[in-house]
């Protein structure tokens, strides 16, 4: 029977070690393109993108381009410089903090009732009940549906004069919120799919100055997050490295991959793999007692 | 003897399982600052820096700030269509074209003996012969020693005339060789520590163009490549999303973790851990047997 069940068992382990060796990865873009249509807050100097060659020359066709932006337009990261004196400045900002598990807050049907909505303690402890607790150094980002808006400015900013703050009306982070985040969950950035992490009627930008104070980089106008799950992704928020920047055009993407939800919790075969080591040796070791009875 | 074997065997493998979840994750940095000291090719505007807003405000204190740059200046990325008409242009690159395993071909003494020195087949054979074979879709990397003379402008171009490009001395790839890897290998990028991926003294940029004409993205003045193993690691390439770009600023970084080393199959626990299973019933097997001419 030993001489039955125990090359099976090979078998099955070798199988397991192959597919655990097969792992998928994936990257997906969570940026808006920089252009003519990228949204600014209103005062900042307008996109200038400016031709510099684009033809045919002796030996080869040359293309190159000459850009100019404001920091804080489109899809850009908040240096915590921005709000907070002796913050981190762009180029400041560790490396490491610039990616972090992927937490999506999906508050789509509320921001649909009440423009003016901001995500709550309550929102997040849903989230938790129902995928876990939040690991820490997570990128949390809220997903309003405000990204589909973009960059349609009157929709985005939610008024029908884009140039008055004081009327502008879309959802974002309640300060208290970030607040916890910051304290029990240890976040590295907090992101919303809207212009601002606070909501359009602030005018004090307290949930800003929180994240500036602590060092948490924030990331505005975040896409495509209907794309990737609300849990299980690393975040990535890729800044242009601007010396002394108060924040930066960004490259923000998410990567899913076995391997990550390895990390993040249990492989989906690491586990089966060793316990079916364990039977192995058990069902070896019982038939071989079971054998010197028989003697 | 098989009840003394055994429990040892099961605490071994318990102990490589809980090993193996443990796992490893940097992310570094290879990415120059972009400033007033950012490298552009002769005919480029300069880097232009403005402070919009750098103070306290009522509330809160507040920073902001514009830039202006070329696109092709610092640690940048060259787009398809830089080079070849109808190529992609920076927004139309697709993210996964943006990431792969990170090798990088070492030539600092070959370089220090010969500025116009061009990296060849036998460089990437011989990386080869001790790393093994270059894995599809990769972003291969020349590390020259360039990277430490950034941002001195003479030392970078090679000559006391810097405005001048028929007076540049610097190494780069030889486009035979990119040829090579972009046929045999698959690869998605190609990079330099240096200003260019054609070395300084080309006027025709073959290597430009054939990455180019394959929708091969390139990747300029890369620092800080001493501080990566020259296999293991993950590239990306985050490109500052530009429209109709030939290229742009990137953030540009590694990431190594012992996932990503299992993914390149080279797990060092993953394998012991499958060996040992089979190990262990295998002796429990043999000893069954063993058994079994003993009656």
């Amino acid at each position: 029977m030993a001489s039955m069940i125990t090359p099976t068992m090979l078998v099955v382990i070798l199988l397991l070690c192959g597919l655990d060796y097969a792992s998928m990865f994936q990257v997906l873009d969570l940026t808006h393109d920089l252009s003519a249509k990228t949204l600014y807050w209103p005062g900042n100097p307008s996109y200038n993108f400016t031709e510099l060659a684009r033809g045919q020359m002796d030996n080869f066709w040359y293309e190159s381009n000459f850009i100019a932006t404001a920091e804080h337009g489109g899809t850009h990261v908040d240096s915590p410089a921005h709000f907070y004196e002796g913050g981190w400045r762009t180029q400041q900002i560790p490396m490491e903090r610039l990616t972090g598990p992927g937490v999506v807050i999906d508050v789509k049907d509320k921001a649909r009732d009440n423009p003016d909505y901001r995500v709550l303690l309550n929102d997040i402890t849903e989230w938790e009940s129902v995928n876990g607790r939040i690991p820490d150094n997570a990128a949390v980002i809220m997903n309003s549906g405000w990204g589909a808006k973009y960059p349609n400015k009157t929709a985005v900013f939610g008024t029908e004069t884009p140039s008055v703050p004081s009327t502008f009306h879309f959802p974002a982070w309640h300060q208290d919120t970030v607040t916890w985040l910051i304290n029990q969950r240890h976040v590295y950035m907090i992101g919303v799919d809207t212009p601002s992490t606070d909501f359009g009627q602030s005018s004090t930008f307290p949930t800003h100055v929180v994240l500036s104070k602590h060092n948490v980089v924030g990331l505005e106008n975040v896409a495509n997050l209907d794309t990737i799950p609300v849990s299980g992704t690393r975040i990535f928020a890729a800044v242009t490295k601007i010396k002394d920047g108060s924040g930066g055009p960004a490259r923000i993407f998410a990567t899913i991959s076995t391997e990550d939800e390895k990390c993040t919790n249990s492989g989906p075969l690491r586990l089966p793999l060793s316990v079916l080591s364990l039977i192995c040796v058990g069902v070896a070791t019982i038939m071989f007692m079971y054998h010197d009875e028989q003697i």
